[in-house]
């Protein structure tokens, strides 16, 4: 491996509702130092990008201040391809948030914006579970279901950035109303909080068959965690929202290959890392039900960055594009 | 508009089970002369291939044998990108079919080869409904449904060119067997077939409700006709099967807005080319249910070149290619 000079490395930050991590990425998409930090998202815009700052500064101080090439930021809401700003970010309360070229002002380098779910598949792609290809998905199914696609070598970013809304899928047609306006979203059965929802239905249905259910979850809201607890114990709710759940990430993800045939599907996140048998059910549905053509060379694998792909993504989609502006002059 | 030299005409086929359409198209996306021919697929492949240019030499001697650019043929079937044979074209019964090399040996000019659906969409792209957007969706429902996404400003093929089956998402987990491998599949619900088969298990489980749509079908198998001829005789249970039909299509568009993020969502086909009424109560569920930043820039249209998409779409993509190797001579 050849030493990188300090000129390509690139700075990844992950900003989401609660904390913000900020790490400097070399080319070879290896963390070289890491900051983690409370957003502070109750104080507004200005408060944030303040802390991003800070975040910044820390990270690079505790690096011995090398010269950065970019920073890439992924946010956890709907972002402007055009000039970053941000449009719609409930976890943070933003609304036509400009925080492309405000943090480009404050930092004084190039700074892309990018949502925090696409910057996760940039790094899985880039350097993660889909690096052979130039077509894959990922999937990440966590409290909701996100993803991102690259299709022939190029992100796919659609008419207004908004491409790939995996867990927004129709899959039960006026199914379970979603936290979107649709009805029957694969978030809504598969992912974490359509999970839990499922289970509390479910245990208020029938309140003696989920009684394992609700002395695991002791007093608190059921979660996909108890779900999963109470199918390894052999409950049978907990088997029937198990095995429930397992065919709904099937339906799901046998969806997504139809309509995108990837190479390489990459699926990751909270829920089916800590169930890893739902991905292996699903997987089997996958090959079993998608087109015969579209599986034809199709992998399902884990994904690979864990919770480092986000920033590693979005330090290496910045440095890309500044590398892009650069080749242009 | 200027006199196109002939140098730019390409021809444009498109290849059924039972007839063979061939067409001159200009560079303005007009057709100058057309052929149709049948197809005689219980020939073989070299018998259609025959066919194929027979109905050329047709075509051209009709025109006064102009110089042709190219030739592009859209087939009901999966093509390989590589070098546009037929890996499965089941109305054809062909499998691994050399289509691409033996047509452009025996016509004597390039050839280009593509899914038909797809070819329909290039059309529609370039020529039709969406070609003032580089983000397009077209989706045909026809007897199946099919489709095809050009996402910036490119045709989406996927890993073995298999992109966009839109007809198989799931709409319903675990729903109607489909004709391919998988369950709840949109065209299970909302093509042509779909419509039937869910029409005809409607009457056989209440004969008496089902009067109305067998008289209509007067002894034949009940179709997506008879539906829509119930619905608009006011029959309670033709009514139903077509408010439902509405609903699936609305619940599959929404899961489309939502994955691939249009600016214009074209929709054409036999089954609501003929029931205007489907497009109207899907889009307003289009617009009602996808994400906002979806829908911020959507238009939803019908198709807007018929029967004559798929040779238009065909000759063009062909011509776009030839010109493009040519450019890299």
């Amino acid at each position: 491996m050849h030493h990188s000079p300090d000129s390509e490395l690139a700075l990844g930050i992950d900003l989401g509702g609660t904390k913000v991590l900020t790490a400097l990425v070399d080319p070879d998409g290896a963390v070289v130092e890491s900051y983690r930090h409370p957003t502070g998202s109750g104080g507004g815009f200005e408060a944030v990008l303040a802390r991003i700052v800070e975040s910044v500064e820390s990270c690079l101080a505790a690096a011995g201040d090398p010269t950065i090439v970019a920073a890439g930021v992924g946010v956890a809401g709907q972002v402007s391809a055009d000039d970053g700003s941000v449009y719609f970010a409930p976890n943070l309360g933003w609304r036509d948030a400009a925080l492309g070229t405000g943090l480009a002002e404050a930092l004084g380098m190039p700074v892309a914006v990018l949502n925090d779910v696409r910057a996760a598949t940039w790094g899985e792609w880039r350097y993660g579970a889909g690096r052979e290809a130039d077509d894959i998905v990922v999937v990440f199914v966590g409290t909701g279901i996100g993803g991102g696609v690259v299709s022939g070598g190029r992100l796919l970013e659609g008419c207004t950035n908004a491409a790939a809304e995996l867990g927004h899928l129709t899959i039960v047609a006026e199914g379970r109303p979603c936290r979107c306006p649709n009805l029957g979203c694969f978030e809504a059965y598969a992912g974490g909080w359509g999970i839990a929802e499922r289970a509390q239905a479910a245990v208020a249905g029938d309140p003696d068959a989920g009684r394992r259910l609700k002395e695991l979850a002791g007093g608190d809201p059921l979660t996909a965690a108890h779900v999963t607890a109470a199918f390894r114990d052999g409950d049978p709710l907990g088997t029937q929202l198990f095995d429930d759940t397992a065919r709904y990430l099937g339906a799901g993800l046998t969806a997504i290959v139809n309509a995108f045939n990837p190479c390489t599907l990459v699926v990751g996140g909270g829920v089916v890392e800590r169930s890893p048998e739902y991905l292996e059910r699903a997987s089997a549905t996958v090959m079993a039900r998608s087109l015969g053509i579209a599986t034809r060379e199709l992998a399902v694998v884990d994904a690979a960055l864990g919770a480092d792909g986000g920033v590693i993504g979005a330090a290496d989609y910045a440095r890309t594009l500044a590398r892009g502006k650069e080749a242009k002059r």
